[in-house]
């Protein structure tokens, strides 16, 4: 399958997503929600899907913490006392945890049952849903359990943005802006120009987004080279995201940590390859502007690099592994800058908002 | 990958093992074992491939009964303690359950770790092991949740058998008997041949079974069409099954109930298609001479077609769906006997064990 021919959106899309459930047995369709879609986007989703008679509606709590063998075993009892089959679908709508979690539930149910992916937030637009990663975390450790299992299709509807938090909003931002720098000097200059994040949640801008990911993953849907551009801004990144998350009482979101990671790759970017330094200005200064500063404590950076090393996708050997940028639009993997360089990249980010 | 490539037994078998387990970090090798196969298979293992130097061991309780999310999240538990990799390698020592278990936590374990099957049952050699179908049991449902995943190779080593309780052996007989009837009259009559089941428990004869569930599922792997074959004997089997482990202080096992069914369903066979009653005669004797009689009373057949009405597999809109033969090795499947030939032929049943 083409992943590129299974994107849907807007007007086409609520028509091709009616097309799909009346293809199912009207008792055949299972809704994955968590407490905030069941109350923003389910009524929107009934509404423009009149088709839909009847559902059984599965319901998982919010957040990261939820992604758990304990939710997962609970949607396929559901889905058991729903009587749910082979030849039934189950609609995805949510964030990344439902998108995860439920594309996991259906690959594994009675040995895979079909699945649509329809996500509600910027983030899963253009990262989660796409690319057919499922799983769940065990324990701590992310992702930990899970298959590679591709949707029968994904849609994105940006209805569904107007009632998400500005926070998220930001946190998928952070993909959007490392899409463009892997993908082109165009992207990224098209993206700035749309002023603000905010203003960057319309369906042009996402799907252009989406399109960047879906590219790179048929490209090599298993991960064993390209698709690790994705990790850029990402190594820095996760160590940021899980400091934070241990220490913080309001803890940074993923893209809040990736943003901060964007900035110290692209410096290290700039010290070894080719971007040049309007470039790195230009990224530095427009995170600045829309992401709140982030305290790194010269004290805390021996814990962070800790942390990346205890990230299983870095090590190679005993180097820390980045995916870089060579220039905008031009990205490079399985590169390793040595503890000093990221060092200095840590110090870099905490540099640039001295400045005036 | 073609299945009947990856089958290895013998000498030649356990030479493959180790030229397969010396490709993985030595500490890359993880065992799944039960506490029987830790006591009685473990040993020969380590004895016979010298090459394990290290090895992770995870043990589980034994039976059906442990086939459950609690075992699989053990069993992520360990890996993830175990360090495991998607380098790494499982090896599934044990009967249906630790393959069935072994397969789907390999294949789920950071989206897919390679594993391998060596099966130390007669069930698990010419059935469980071979074909792909990893999964766990759902609160009562069978195989509830899983996907279809490939070991890396599968080997049968007969040694393992030495240790086997007659009972257990006996019900591996059971499918040999099936597969025997499905593949052809020399297949049946050679194994009819070897005189008692225990006899029957020799590399030749069980690869010789393996084999016949090898080409089915080549054909079919996901079980659309002529895989179908494989449930002859099984939708009275299971019924039957399923009422004595409700019923019963020291319930059938799965192949005692499953020669049951083969005698059923070899009579509807007769009644609707051309097996002659010549075979069905050998069938019945054949099965009456080395299986116990289990009594089927009136009162409970009412009960064993509501059993097969529950049953996933057999239901095509109001109607039980059957395999069965149109003689020794011509299998037809998708076939409706109707409620009246069923009850005849758990009559059949009872009746043979009258005549003297």
């Amino acid at each position: 399958m083409e992943l590129s021919k299974s994107l849907y959106s807007g007007k086409k899309g609520w028509l091709r997503l009616q097309e799909i459930i009346s293809d199912y047995n009207p008792s055949g369709i299972y809704i994955l929600v968590d407490e905030n879609t069941f109350k923003y986007c389910l009524p929107v989703l009934l509404e423009k899907c009149a088709c839909i008679t009847e559902a059984c509606i599965i319901n998982i709590p919010s957040g990261e913490a939820n992604k758990t063998v304990a939710s997962i075993e609970k949607i396929w009892q559901m889905l058991t006392v729903g009587k749910a089959m082979r030849s039934s679908l189950l609609l995805c709508l949510g964030g990344g945890v439902i998108t995860d979690i439920g594309g996991f539930a259906a690959a594994t149910f009675k040995r895979g049952m079909d699945f649509v992916h329809i996500p509600t937030t910027v983030l899963a637009m253009v990262d989660a849903a796409i690319g057919g990663k499922t799983g769940i975390n065990l324990d701590s450790l992310k992702n930990q359990v899970g298959v590679f299992a591709q949707p029968k299709s994904v849609f994105v509807f940006t209805e569904f943005l107007e009632t998400l938090p500005e926070r998220q909003k930001l946190s998928g931002y952070a993909e959007m802006l490392k899409h463009a720098l892997t993908d082109s000097q165009d992207h990224f200059a098209d993206l700035l120009g749309l002023n603000s994040p905010m203003n960057a949640c319309i369906e042009t801008a996402i799907l252009r987004s989406a399109a960047v990911k879906i590219e790179v993953v048929e490209q090599d849907p298993s991960e064993g080279g390209i698709r690790k551009v994705l990790n850029f801004g990402h190594t820095i990144g996760h160590a940021i995201e899980a400091f934070s998350q241990k220490n913080d009482t309001d803890p940074l979101s993923h893209g809040e940590a990736v943003a901060i990671g964007l900035i110290c790759e692209s410096y290290i970017s700039s010290k070894m390859f080719g971007l040049d330094r309007n470039n790195l200005a230009k990224i530095s200064a427009h995170v600045k502007l829309h992401f709140k500063h982030y305290t790194i404590a010269a004290g805390t950076v021996d814990e962070l690099l800790a942390l990346m090393f205890h990230d299983k996708k870095n090590t190679d050997n005993t180097q820390l592994n980045f995916s870089l940028i060579n220039n905008v639009g031009n990205p490079v993997w399985d590169k390793f800058p040595g503890e000093n360089l990221i060092r200095k990249s840590l110090k870099y980010y905490m540099d640039i908002w001295k400045v005036i």
